[in-house]
């Protein structure tokens, strides 16, 4: 089955430990689509400006990413800087944003997408996530929410309101707090997977992600790399991996969303090793599978068996 | 096989989020002794003041740790008193530290201890450590060492000096990376297996452990708890479950090391839930290994199979 992604596309000024670039291709939906492409078919809807490169263009087409709803529209693409102060993820502060064409972004779906059956609502204004899964004509089999900190502050009703129609949200750790009000991270889980989701992720950054499922909770750790460029887009391609393998293989058990979420994990271990897309653009399958073992490696150990004895 | 511990008994003053507590039984030996004496025989060796009360000892006794190697002294118990801002083990403001008859602490090893197969340097002096491995007559099978910040700083050559004589080192995040001078984790991990010890245990506090031995590393998270009353002895009732295993087990695999990680996470897990030793003291072994299963629960994902596709 494919995915629908519908987010941003924009041009990043980063500086993190290992250097700086320019105006490099980003965007929620550009790291999601890149990631997923990998498992399945996916469509972008999102809008860029009139600057927007052709060779970026180039990268979609050659990951087969459907853009018959990706717009462009008179102005400049959405711009993102900003700068981490190591390598954790969530150690980042924003040096400025500019909207441009994104700040009028306001998705109109195909009829095409809007029987999508996989759904993923990036990080953007609750109001619009709402808006388009109003589209749908068909309920999506899945549907996962991404937002932040902005949204749960500044929109927190109608962000409630979204987050009651989704079936997965994904979270950092302290967006998760804040949302349900809890500092402890169990009941932070408990209060959101009462308010509508049947799944949450809590991203922890370099320590991993949670997946609270039912009664059910998964903790993958992060993969350890000896050289973190960039984490910017890790979220975004965890959430690629994701919700491309559900897609792909259509098992939404407990099971399926665990293998999920450690495929999730290894593709934003791969994004956070270079700059904007390119270590995502140069993966091969065979990449992405032994890194999945290396997951294995990483977490395995001998269960105990029925009446065996630990000393 | 039987393990020894040199360490602190001491009285501590615990402020948490949960409450406070004034001058309850704590110490490194203390957690220690009480998390491995569920897996094998231990013995003491520390030092306690004139105050030191025998409720105390009979704690000890009832777990059946040997204390032929606990001295008691002229003068007070060591005292610490300590604030933790949040329910993390990292967290911590010490507000005091009386160090009493510990000030003049010289463990001298009896026959009996000097030839133990399992040997816990818990954190002191570096001297000290160093003097007490002097003094074993046998090589022990396995030697483990935690240390500080305070003596990364203020003891680093003689820190270097017993750390290039022991198999096992206890660190947190923080003090790997400074011990190591990198703050790439796996990049100071690889470093301080090149400085004597075969293996490493980092711990993260609420983000778990990684354990690295040789080549490998393996990942246990730390057990996702609604309640978190008091950090204190988190690391040292984790290296208690760690040699209890291992001494108990003999098995000192990759395999072996891996459970013997999960089995300590099992032990700090329920450390935390109260404060000072109640929770240890009140445990049995059935709920140990229930926590050990919950762990697999936790932690566990279907393998890719030879030849098996992702999408």
């Amino acid at each position: 089955m494919s995915v629908l992604v519908v987010g941003s596309v924009a041009y990043d000024t980063v500086e993190t430990t290992a250097g700086v670039r320019d105006e490099a291709l980003g965007g929620s939906a550009t790291y999601f689509s890149i990631s997923s492409s990998f498992f399945t078919r996916v469509s972008i809807v999102a809008v860029v400006g009139e600057d927007f490169r052709s060779n970026d263009m180039d990268a979609f087409n050659r990951h087969g990413i459907d853009l018959s709803g990706l717009e462009r529209r008179p102005g400049q693409t959405f711009r993102w800087a900003g700068r981490y102060m190591t390598a954790d993820v969530n150690d980042r502060v924003t040096l400025d944003t500019q909207l441009n064409v994104f700040a009028d972004f306001s998705p109109t779906l195909s009829p095409e997408n809007r029987q999508q059956p996989f759904l993923f609502l990036a990080n953007i204004d609750p109001d619009l996530q709402l808006d388009v899964l109003n589209q749908m004509t068909t309920r999506p089999r899945l549907v996962a929410l991404d937002t932040m900190n902005f949204w749960i502050e500044g929109k927190n009703r109608e962000l409630h309101g979204v987050v009651r129609g989704v079936d997965v949200l994904f979270m950092d750790e302290g967006e998760a707090r804040s949302f349900a009000g809890e500092f402890n991270l169990v009941s932070a889980g408990k209060r959101i997977l009462s308010l509508g989701p049947t799944s949450l992720i809590v991203k922890r950054g370099e320590h991993g992600v949670l997946l609270f499922k039912g009664e059910s909770i998964f903790a993958v750790p992060s993969f350890p790399l000896e050289r973190v460029v960039d984490p910017t887009g890790a979220g975004d391609s965890f959430a690629g991996g994701f919700m491309g393998y559900l897609a792909a293989t259509g098992d939404l058990s407990d099971a399926g969303f665990r293998r999920a979420a450690v495929l999730g994990s290894v593709m934003g271990s791969f994004d956070v090793e270079s700059f904007s897309t390119h270590r995502l653009n140069s993966l091969n399958i065979s990449d992405i599978y032994a890194r999945f073992r290396a997951f294995t490696d990483l977490t395995n150990f001998d269960p105990l068996g029925e009446g065996e004895s630990l000393t």
